[in-house]
């Protein structure tokens, strides 16, 4: 033990700057209200630790979630209805973020009776530094029944930190738009451009190509994902991949009483199966010829 | 629509690899209980997709809990009460698998109420690839109290692939160490080498180095918890940090009863906080001591 | 010191190895001559190390040097006329190989006076685990007048192994070929797919799908190059960009001739310069145009 | 084409830029010589290109060597006999910088003739950076005669950006000094501190602690280093494992007289050779035991 290391540590002020967290966002709620807004983002960035070495994270994740708890409260008692949301970030600047990606975040709302108090606001860059496609992201919220708000920003895959550039990518807007479409649009919330110009970029006109540019991109991803279903190839391949599961077995094992017992009866009336093809290089195909 | 493409998906198998792998299990779990095995590890590696194109994730996931709970019902039917355990891994060969870290896994269980009946075989170059470390993917499941087996196994985090080494990294074993001790041990789990030697080590001697090598690491980083813990400072350091929290207003939050009004009229008579230090550099100092 | 360990060490087969290699290689050219072969490939996979521990890798690589010069020797007396290429991988298997990336690979060439005897094979997948964009590593190639072949295959940015799948990327395409139409075409070198068939795809016309929809795309990613020179509008924004070093101070800077004396005295006279633009966002808008 | 877009570029201040960076490094390289200074570390973070779109890397190159001749020359001009060094990192804030990493740094010198006229200042974190080991970098400089000064800081192998940490790692400490022994020391270079507190890190008192750190760290390694060498066993493993090039064939081999013919009968008359070890398992041990 070294004592003279912590002689600064009794008068922590820990609790003094939760405290000053939790009245700055009542602040927020309040004037969110005030003006209307239907979404509130908790943009984070900070929620998490640099080392485990200094950190008691089981402490940190029920500080949080009592956090957010207050925060729900609060809205609801001065009457703010607008959709609560968290913008999941895997981490920069800390090493590691509570709200990681979308599955890490839904398990803490899960685990803390938040479920239904929050949506998820995926931001894409932040999807793909976390190690996901920002497809993956958007799906995982939209079948959890989160999905509430889309940051449109893209990065580098092969850059390590979060860049937020204008998307410019038709292939990566089609795959946005097509999970906006299936989680039948996102209102209250929508897309907002969480992203910039580059650095190098010093013209005023820069801003408005950007936007411009931007904005197109999204439009021409909207409208692949309309060919995409009027041709209904691609749907139909998925469709047909699980249609064994829609009756006599396959519907019992969807309605969870897919025994091991009845099971095994079957395998040995049935035989050791062959593997059905993915036809993954079709899927690919099938979705370049919509670009 | 190309309906020539369509032509073998009528009679697709999927229903019959499902019941295959049912039977399989049903076996595998029958022979354990009959040999006397106390844990059972759902070993995985192609739980996932390779691509989101061909793939229904809500359907596959539900398919998935279905599985697992049929299995969690065989194991009370034939009267085995071992451990289950899944193994977290975030990919290879798939893009992505639905256990990709111990978050996502225990954000699954929570989901299809499997909780209570699964516990976290946590292995360390798995934890790498997911952009964790080994000691976060530890102490996840240790305060979500799902630790339940560790593969001790190290790779190379400039490697994006499981390389399964054996363990040499004293500091890595120490903070692997320190997660079982909080823990109070992994009974009726444990360690297991899940390690191989380097396809360039040819002689018969590399296998006894290599676990001879292992086990001194494991058993160093074992050596070294206990001089940290015996030294108290760092505990004290990270004790300290939250310490806060443990009487008047901190407590109170801590209660879940630290609602946004108080906590405003508390920050209106303390004034703007100062930041504590996170101590992060003494933390390191003091852990690299005792190596 | 541990001489127990050594004994095996004094009959070591290291440089039997290295013979045995030799005369695979040198059969391999007379083989490749003998048939015709217009391009001799030294597709690696293994020429690197697994941990510098055990390595002394200013001899290794002297080695290497070495045996591809011994190569260069063969290949002329037995008159040969083919182009020899050294095909670029970052790592996997190795945790460092010595052709790491193009810039490496030219860097060794030069240290070793076998410029001039080597060209490149870039492999896109290699590319991308090296950290690189695969037009990078084609650039890289092209102006130093080394680019002789493309393995035209990708793999998933966010997928630390090297997957070879089929391009289907239409942007990816575009970009391979504009380095090709810059290079004046590869000949006598071209494009190969060294791309396989997804572990899940098991119908026999996967096969034929994923060679079409590959061919498709290099050939879609043709016609996006024709499209955009034909426009001339992205070439002009890099001439312009560069054009100021054409005449006057810029053309003595581009000679060799800006010494600093100079160049200060302009300073004075000129002022701070402002800051011309990238114009990013526009060179992305015109090369989305185009797909 | 979209003349419009263009307006501004026929006035375009590239070379203004240029001649004002000149004259920025002529002043600093006076200034440094008034001063006494030993070493002079063109520092850089923007060498690079954010998009090959807008981007002639030819011809960006070719200005980059010859303003570092410039300097050369300027620095000869004025007596300055110091070490000129270039210090590698990958990317950050570019997407590519020029200088990568030690082996594309060695390449451009090489190209451009000016091997001799510079060494490199190795940044640990910009080694991690780049997909390489510090020691990785710190080797590959110094078996090409270019090791010049290290940035002693270090990174998580697991964030995608520069931290620049101070150096805790005491295995890490031990390869870094393996590497300044091995090259006689750096003399005139040197250490330094590239390293700075976590932002988290709030008292006075932290900042002697991270320097007292750091420096604890480096002397460990260097006691280390010592222990090995005394040791023996490790070089003995290095050793040995060349061994076999020291004498006849081998040493034939080294001396560039290893044809192909004469490998090919020393094969056929010796057989299949049998596979070495590479006794990584064993180097492991031998390293971990110094530590």
């Amino acid at each position: 033990m070294h004592p003279r290391y912590m002689h600064g540590a009794a008068t922590s002020p820990e609790v003094k700057v939760y405290a000053y967290a939790a009245a700055q966002v009542k602040k927020a709620l309040e004037v969110t209200h005030y003006l209307g807004g239907e979404n509130y983002v908790f943009w984070g960035g900070r929620e998490g630790y640099q080392t485990l070495l200094n950190t008691d994270m089981k402490r940190e994740l029920e500080h949080l979630a009592n956090f957010l708890q207050a925060a729900v409260n609060h809205k609801k008692k001065i009457g703010f209805n607008g959709t609560l949301l968290i913008e999941p970030k895997p981490q920069e600047p800390t090493k590691h973020q509570y709200d990681w990606d979308v599955a890490t975040t839904f398990s803490f709302l899960q685990k803390f009776g938040l479920t239904g108090e929050f949506k998820i606001n995926v931001e894409c860059n932040h999807a793909t530094l976390s190690g996901h496609s920002c497809h993956h992201e958007l799906e995982t919220a939209r079948i959890n029944d989160i999905l509430g708000n889309i940051d449109a920003n893209t990065g580098d895959p092969q850059v390590g930190w979060d860049t937020d550039e204008f998307l410019t990518d038709i292939s990566e807007a089609t795959l946005i738009m097509s999970s906006v479409v299936k989680n039948d649009g996102l209102a209250p919330g929508g897309f907002n451009f969480d992203a910039k110009l580059r650095r190098e970029s010093t013209d005023v006109e820069d801003l408005f190509i950007a936007h411009i540019s931007g904005m197109d991109t999204m439009a021409r991803g909207l409208r692949n994902v309309a060919k995409l279903i009027e041709d209904g190839s691609l749907d139909e391949l998925v469709r047909k991949r699980y249609q064994s599961f829609d009756t006599e077995i396959g519907a019992m094992i969807e309605a969870g009483k897919g025994d091991f017992e009845t099971l095994e009866k079957k395998v040995l009336e049935w035989g050791e199966p062959t593997v059905p093809s993915g036809k993954q290089e079709l899927a690919e195909m099938l979705f370049q010829s919509a670009l």
